[in-house]
């Protein structure tokens, strides 16, 4: 609660902020984490949760929000909405905006502060360590502070997995301070980031990460939610009993992340046959969409245009990357 | 917070309980309503928020939860989930459930009782002035506590406006003592019941009321969500121009609330106008889900059908009632 008060704080929301949470209310931090966070900062909170774009933005003129947190994603599709009721950003009353959960490059930051007239900062966490509440940006906008207090953190080289000096980019990995029901020494985040140590206009003294610019692993992030590819191979095996061959298509449409999977099939079909697939396949989204909390379509490919495609990897991101 | 509290401790949740909250965690009084309430009995709070019913037996196995919190029509497809799987009562933990926010028969809470195999109790609360919080079952079972201390119940005629005694069934009417915020004075609930100061049971003295056995005007619930008929009828008059004459049908089916809104469509329609109609409905259907937060379906239907069917009834309710 207290580093997510902190975040908060560093994104300049104030006691006389109204936050507006559009985040899960569930087992997933985001909900709970900033709305027990903006609580303590003694901002007036509104839970949003997973409410649609349009109900927010309803909610939001009715309750005067002052300070929007979501994914940049859910972001844009508000200002999309407001664009689409014929209103403009003077018509709502934010002023800032803080985002997490999904990658976040400068171009979507100015259009998000363009869209909605608000100030656009990112913060950093994790569920194993916290999330939110590991790093934030200040006004400054030059990196994510992190609580030095409570986790200290490390750069190292992924492969020889020795420690990198300061401003060398590499894998970042923490060790918590005061943590006493989950106690991590030397976490591997598997994300990919460098640290500057350098003063910061904001006066704040703590070191500060650069923006996140990628994983060590194939670890995917759709929509606020991430996985693993093979979390999805897993449940192909055991609906199809046969694990196919299999590829992970993301694009990024409306502003809202759309995921194919593609799956090669090996042999001619007959009628019959397509009828048993269409079934699995309907069967393997629903499975995903249980499990993961993720959407995605199922598309079967001709072996011959799977490979074309696919070059032998198991994700395609098409999304804009920063 | 205290009421709510309450309400968990009649139903028999103590600080040991794993308490698995099945409420939208938003602007919906039930999910942080009970979460706050469940953490000062001192249980383990689960955030199971608007989950679907297959995510949340898995989470109530991997916690072993205890206690659940949820609409009784929940109830019965977590019981329904339970079956597919092959699982039985045993295989779960669940002691307790403390159900709100819909109709509640006795043959429903014998239904839930036997397949889940826990105790049920009912709770009643109105987001105007508690929700939830204003009474709750004690396991007797013999009619819901009023917390007296902090509302005044009083039953009147609503026609006449008349206190009736003690006993006789009438329209709800409160009077909180201790709100600050928003105190209300003789607030007319619209819930029918009767009130029974007989001892109980459990050692409480404090006053009992009946389940609630329906409403003085035409709100509706369904799935848990209260509306008005006119609310649907103002969406349509902004869509279509016109209010057309309609009728709410609702059914049950597997457990959940069905509802069709019947229209009736006055002339001759020509293909092109069908498809303009087809547009029309999508919108209607969209909307309402937007605004009210419900799934229903538009139908249109001919003029006959339609008032032999309603016999100018806005809403026919083909729910099983208690």
């Amino acid at each position: 609660t207290e580093v997510s008060a902190r975040v908060l704080c560093a994104g300049g929301v104030t006691k006389n902020d109204v936050v507006q949470i559009c985040f899960d209310y569930s087992l997933f931090g985001g909900g709970l984490g900033f709305h027990y966070g903006a609580e303590l900062v003694g901002a007036s909170v509104i839970p949003g949760s997973n409410l649609d774009p349009t109900r927010q933005v309803v909610i939001a003129r009715d309750y005067r929000t002052t300070a929007l947190i979501a994914t940049p994603g859910f972001a844009i599709r508000l200002a999309a909405v407001v664009r689409e009721k014929g209103l403009g950003p003077a018509d709502i009353h934010l002023k800032r905006g803080l985002f997490t959960g999904e990658p976040f490059s400068e171009r979507t930051r100015k259009q998000i502060e363009d869209e909605l007239n608000i100030k656009a900062t990112d913060n950093y966490g994790l569920s194993e360590i916290a999330w939110p509440g590991v790093a934030g940006e200040c006004e400054k906008k030059k990196g994510l502070h992190i609580f030095e207090d409570q986790f200290i953190p490390e750069i190292i080289d992924p492969r020889t997995k020795e420690v990198l000096p300061l401003g060398e980019e590499g894998e970042l990995v923490l060790t918590t301070i005061t943590k006493e029901t989950f106690p991590l020494i030397r976490y591997r985040t598997g994300d990919i980031t460098a640290l500057d140590a350098s003063p910061c206009g904001c006066g704040r003294t703590l070191i500060r990460m650069k923006k996140v610019a990628g994983r060590t692993d194939e670890m995917v992030t759709i929509n606020g939610v991430s996985f693993f590819p093979s979390q999805i191979e897993h449940i192909f095996s055991q609906i199809w009993g046969v694990e196919p061959r299999s590829c992970l298509e993301i694009n990024r449409r409306g502003n809202q992340d759309i995921v194919n999977i593609l799956v090669k099939v090996s042999e001619k079909i007959f009628f019959d046959e397509m009828k048993k697939l269409q079934d699995l396949k309907s069967k393997v989204e629903r499975e995903i969409y249980q499990d993961l909390g993720i959407s995605v379509k199922v598309k079967l490919v001709e072996p011959d245009s799977f490979s074309r495609e696919t070059k032998g990897k198991r994700v395609i991101d098409k999304r804009e990357s920063s």
